[in-house]
């Protein structure tokens, strides 16, 4: 197990925010509530924004999801002090993006200590997209553009595997020559040891009392270096942790 | 222009080195006989391939694609001094596979300059998928898993823009969520200003004698800040060059 973890974590870690034909986390609001259990407010992290809106108005989205739900949602970019706002957090969000640009300001806003330390001691750390990538122990399967530079691939490894989400099953009719997705995490295990699960849209992980839970609609595919690929079915696979 | 240009730079920046239904090579053959011209021989880099093949036999794919033509490949792995190997060659081929790995390879080998130097000296460099995407300022706009960290993103800057090949159209029938290649070049530009070219597969761009054709059998998307998203005809495209 990694060094960022502990009994205590509490992590929900999800493809996507959004799956086809819904409101944003319509689909996972159930899980999120019972996930975060009474904490009355959640701290959103929306440095994964690359443009387009302020964090402001990506601060309006799981507040809009959430309203009437009695739990109340805060930006970080409200607080003086982001460090300060991550320790006393009752529960933490960080919404999707462009995972460069989100673990660069990570690391620029020194950020990834306070957010190993919360986590570890037991503040819910939910994360959608790029927010679930940086949980795993590099962002080296994101499906990213390389938009900015961080100072390292390194996350907050909360989990000791890579997660990539958004996860794509290979288009059987494709005339296209680009690597299929199963082939870039293939590529990715020449050069790296650590298995990485593919998170389907509609699929999350829950880590929760030393138990680990694929939950959602799909299996997962599970590549591992020198074994064939598998498919997850949900349920628990608390193995995962000790990989 | 940039820093690592001049009058007698001659790049080939090429998507893809195979298109559906085709042999390596073979729908770009008789562009490559004639770009690299009276030249015998050409230095093939594999540096890109992550795994699965050994650069030996990366190598044989060019080399029998242009068996019969009079030319000879030779890896650069064969050569005990790379950096020599790159100024004493006829011409340069750099082949796909990961850009992240290929960029850290020529840095950890101190190879951007020996390749700047021989290229602005005039030595024909052609440029396949990874290898065109490190033609540009920045390998930014790469398709590709940060499999590896490099110690930048900086590319060779034969031309002052960016590349970004095996560009997809959006799919109007899709249900993914996962951002389009468009809307990941457009996030790309709320943090870099250089153009973007997108070159889809059957897609080249040529810069010789100070001029830029793009050729092949599709226009292709510019991405420029504050501009609308146009399409480029086959053709002269030098303007290019003055962005």
């Amino acid at each position: 197990m990694t060094a960022h973890y502990s009994e205590a974590s509490k992590v929900l870690m999800i493809s996507t925010s959004k799956i086809h034909g819904s409101e944003y986390m319509s689909y996972i609001l159930d899980e999120v509530l019972d996930f975060i259990g009474d904490a009355p407010e959640i701290l959103f992290i929306p440095y994964a924004r690359p443009g387009g809106i302020s964090f402001e108005e990506y601060t309006g989205y799981p507040q809009k999801a959430l309203t009437g739900t009695g739990v109340r949602v805060k930006g970080i970019q409200d607080f003086a002090d982001p460090k300060e706002a991550i320790a006393q957090a009752k529960a933490i969000f960080v919404g999707g993006g462009n995972t460069f640009l989100l673990l660069k300001t990570l690391y620029e806003l020194d950020l990834m200590e306070p957010l190993r330390q919360a986590v570890t001691a037991g503040t819910p750390y939910m994360g959608s997209s790029a927010g679930s990538n940086i949980t795993g122990i590099s962002i080296g399967t994101t499906n990213d553009m390389p938009i900015v530079y961080p100072p390292s691939f390194e996350a907050l490894g909360f989990v000791p595997f890579n997660i990539n989400p958004h996860y794509l099953d290979p288009d059987p009719q494709s005339k296209h020559q680009g690597e299929t997705r199963a082939t870039r995490i293939n590529e990715f295990h020449f050069q790296n040891q650590q298995a990485v699960i593919g998170l389907r849209e509609g699929s999350w992980l829950r880590l929760e009392a030393g138990k680990l839970y694929l939950k959602g609609r799909h299996s997962a595919p599970l590549f591992e270096v020198g074994k064939d690929l598998r498919e997850l079915a949900p349920g628990e696979v608390s193995f995962l942790l000790r990989s």
